[in-house]
């Protein structure tokens, strides 16, 4: 008569709702036979402020919550309602992932973690010599941190307001001083990345709602991976031209996955199975936008 | 890819972390393929004031619960922050299950209509000409009521505190014309069972924290049936010296189970199976006590 716990598991954040990790974990959950209750805490439609993280953190763990994924705007502001925190979460000042432990609250961060699996399972071997990201927002980030953690001797940030990527390279440098982090406008785009390895893109350019390339097509030689974080559509006009051009790609999509992975494996203390939480990913896009075109796995 | 709703149900109230109920729910729902997580939400423990109920009820709604179920001391509390009253329990004045609707929250009573599915289903073709019921609790509003609803003739109410008594009387007499509702002493006892038909122990008499038996056995005669709501533990004093005495008898556990069907069927619109929830229940209890005699079904 002893079961498995049952796990519950929220979603903070605004604009939430549409958002596939719920389903993602509770997917693979039920593929492990465990009883796993996520729900989206979407604070937009709920109309509670979203200074109130707080409160809206000690209720869910009053309430019975085993954990919750924190996202946009709160992965900052979390921070100063926790015990404890993850020293890669720590360093990077950003928490997406709240564990409700009898010993306190534990903040982690698996957005860097999984861009790092991401990276290391869809582009392996790819070289990290000189890497180029475009963004030096939240998201870019965690991805630049991940990117000096797997070893990437130089680093060049490109944001179009200056003092945005000056911030973050001196950010990333002071905590990675054995590699180079530079910054350059975009009008320089074309000078940085001749000699550079890879491209990684961190701006929202290429989702639905901002359509089109974040830089001129002409740009992406056949030698040159390109990483994308957009993962609506899965297929960006990025990825699409980059792959026409002969570039090696990875998709936004390997890092949701894999944030969502790394955070089940901490709510649960089990790992779950990468392949098959990626074929419910992929089955859950498809059903989102029925309409899109075929879909590289 | 649709999958059914995952459900999300609490117990609010003191001390109902040892409570059956959530697991008694979670087998059921395991056994109907249905994700459903049950947290008891347990006031002593979580430091909460019984007088915050409506805090407790806001954010278990915020926080993507479905039902909840409410217990001591919280039945009565909980309907000024209802919607929508279902008429049994709202003539009652007391509420233990609570949905959350996209129309609102709407309260339910399930001790009363738990306790008449019980009563057919363990005591068919009982007589209720005339039933003496000990205990003007708050359960034994619950009972009493159900016993009317069923077309008790006439309920005789004995309760150590004639007050309670009397208040108990008034209401369901008003509420039950048809019937004729009087009260007696405990003094009294041997001349009112004297022809009736059976009796109904509400009291908290025979539980392990208040062993003994709620009358004198000798005035169980084998003609008459006896109805125990304790159900910690199952067999309690009372049953097992009616049975001695040759009386049909019912026993708290079915009053537990069903008020359980009825919440779980209310939450899912489905009607769970009562001999699976039964058996559940039984096995539950038995992995509580391990060391109690044998259990009659």
């Amino acid at each position: 008569m002893i079961d498995a716990h049952p796990y519950l598991v929220g979603l903070i954040g605004t604009g939430v709702l549409p958002s596939l990790t719920p389903p993602m974990h509770m997917a693979e959950a039920r593929a492990l036979g465990l009883t796993y209750v996520y729900r989206p805490l979407d604070l937009t439609a709920l109309g509670i402020d979203p200074e109130r993280i707080g409160d809206v953190l000690a209720w869910a763990e009053r309430l019975g919550y085993d954990a919750v994924n924190v996202t946009h705007p709160c992965k900052q502001s979390v921070l100063a309602h926790l015990d404890r925190i993850d020293p890669v979460a720590a360093a990077l000042g950003a928490v997406n992932t709240v564990l409700f432990t009898p010993a306190g609250r534990v903040g982690y961060n698996t957005d860097t973690t999984g861009f790092a699996a991401a990276f290391t399972d869809g582009l392996p071997d790819a070289a990290t010599r000189h890497v180029v990201q475009l963004g030096a927002g939240g998201a870019g980030s965690a991805v630049a941190d991940a990117l000096l953690r797997l070893g990437t001797a130089r680093l060049t940030i490109v944001d179009l307001d200056p003092a945005r990527s000056a911030a973050l390279a001196d950010d990333l440098g002071s905590r990675h001083p054995l590699s180079a982090v530079d910054t350059a406008t975009p009008t320089r785009l074309g000078e940085v990345l001749d000699g550079a390895d890879g491209l990684v893109h961190c701006t929202p350019v290429g989702m639905a709602e901002h359509p089109g390339l974040p830089l001129d097509a002409a740009l992406l030689r056949p030698d040159l991976w390109v990483a994308d974080i957009v993962y609506r559509p899965l297929d960006t006009e990025l990825l699409v031209i980059a792959r026409e051009r002969g570039c090696r790609t990875l998709s936004g999509g390997r890092m949701a996955v894999h944030q969502a992975v790394d955070a089940f494996a901490l709510i649960t203390g089990t790992r779950p199975d990468p392949d098959r939480m990626t074929a419910h990913f992929l089955d859950l896009v498809a059903a989102d936008a029925p309409a899109s075109p075929a879909i590289p796995r």
